[in-house]
């Protein structure tokens, strides 16, 4: 249920249809899930978010795809958000995450929170031969 | 500054002992890191602890070892955990992460951090075509 | 789906009628939404919360009703809580929060989600200009 | 202590400068915040970063400058960014805020927290009333 | 809607069995939750969290079962999560908690968010008296 | 470093004096921590902070004062508040905590913080019969 009313016929809007345009062109897919379609009520937010998107995740860079979506599912899950670890977890699926890659990447994500709290808990020093200053 | 004290002369406990030696040799180093020597005041949760971590971390699995120190760095930036941003950020470089993989590495998690408060912000409803019970 | 059963004649307790009297004179609505409803399980509970809700949101202030509603919004979006980024969105809008100004919200957030993020990758000192004790 | 090393001169990248320059203009300060000094690390995070910024922080829009602010604090401060905290409650100061708004601003963003996890602890059915989607 | 398929006959898997029957014996029950049945997915993960489980909250220890409880959902409520929220509350009712210590459980954790949020905002400095390693 | 500067000789203001002098005879010490300290630049904030305190941790209740303290350390290991963490596991250490059961409240605080991610990367659907509505 949410908190913005999107436009019943998005794509009247011209800058909104380049954008979805642009969003099947990349994947090379039909699909426009609702992040997109919910973000058409601000045309402006539609195409900033769009394009910050496609530069990061669908731009060839220094990590391979797959990486970056792992990543980014890991994020999703520190952060709570359900549609996001939805969304990010699918579209490592279909970038070929396997499900033993699944099972490996929740073991990282709950051992990383379970240190983080341990950490936290001890206010651990920080040794100084991590300060990147020094290197 | 922290909260236990650790033991000044963790070694003298042979099972802090066997897990210290056990640190280095996995490690090929003789750096322990703080972490190690805290947990230290409680020799279960030191070995509980490491056994997790070595299993997880150190063993040749389904992910190479910078991939999963990458996703290890964003679980503990999403978290806020200081000790745990420096220590895996130093891990990362060590297995070769270089200045231009950070930053794309920075990218995603301030990316997703961005779009995680966008769909929880808009309360987006989930796409049926990402239930993974039906695939 | 709740974790409390909520009385069935929340009213038939003279202490909860009473706190539902004075939102409604508060509010001027008939309308009393859920978390009233389910804090109804707890009449100390009940009454501290309605208290306090009334004393920081409903009293005139140094902030104007909008910009406290906003303030409540992206807090609770950061927070991640589901219910409350509705009420407080809807309660928002009701206070004349327009599509452009919800637009603008959500910029603000997710940036300052980004930037908390980058910030904390990168430990930054802070800067000896920003401690207030020296102002 | 940082993660990453900053340019010692990082001026004489013309990118860099071009940054500083325009945050030196736009502010009407000669001061540089270490954010802008750590992100020169890698001057298209520097670049990318500053000008979301600016777009959002330091153009005429829909909400005025000091509100915006905080706002802004209020998310660093759920998010826990120490550094964010400091740098936006300072900035807030700089755009007029009080003592007494501060310690509005204070109360408002801890009533959010505790009724964020009132909301999450009881798991309260959102009422239907809050569906933007049928207004 | 998960993120995983759970196996259609998880028992048919002796490993995901001889779990399942552990639980059963040690709850003394026949009702397998959710957590268990969909992390069949993968008998490694489901065998480690269920003996990490049994061990900190099903073994004999310091603190008592229903305290181990409470502690257990104030961290899930504080990291949001949905599921965990409901079913360790529940096992907290099962294990006696009253009303009234569920509101007065409510009123510890909402305080707590409360003024981690105020020490948060105001940036205090931790007092040397609170240091342990001189204790 | 803070984010206010504390009044110079805070008990000058009579309404600061009472809260410190209810204080010291509450905890029947000298000690007054930085909190108050620093919350003495807003009185009203300073009442109504120790006000809530004082009713919640230090008066008697369901629960007893030490498992009060674990229940606040674990919300603030969460929330990721340094200030809170420490003076929390000091009060706990003062209410009698021993080693083992510090030790033992990491292993729970760590271990719901492990399933609670794992729940919510897994996006497990709630039982019914954890539908308390239905009790």
């Amino acid at each position: 249920m949410p908190t913005v009313k999107p436009p019943q016929n998005p794509e009247a809007n011209p800058r909104v249809k380049a954008v979805f345009d642009d969003i099947r062109s990349v994947r090379n897919s039909d699909f426009i899930n609702n992040v997109w379609r919910y973000l058409a009520f601000d045309p402006n937010l539609l195409e900033e978010t769009w394009r910050e998107v496609k530069s990061v995740m669908a731009t060839p860079s220094e990590l391979d795809p797959l990486t970056k979506e792992l990543i980014y599912v890991a994020v999703s899950v520190a952060n709570g958000c359900e549609y996001c670890v939805h969304s990010h977890t699918a579209a490592a699926k279909a970038k070929g995450m396997s499900d033993a890659q699944h099972a490996e990447l929740l073991r990282i994500i709950t051992l990383a929170a379970k240190t983080n709290q341990l950490a936290i808990a001890l206010q651990l020093p920080v040794d100084p031969e991590f300060n990147a200053a020094n290197s």
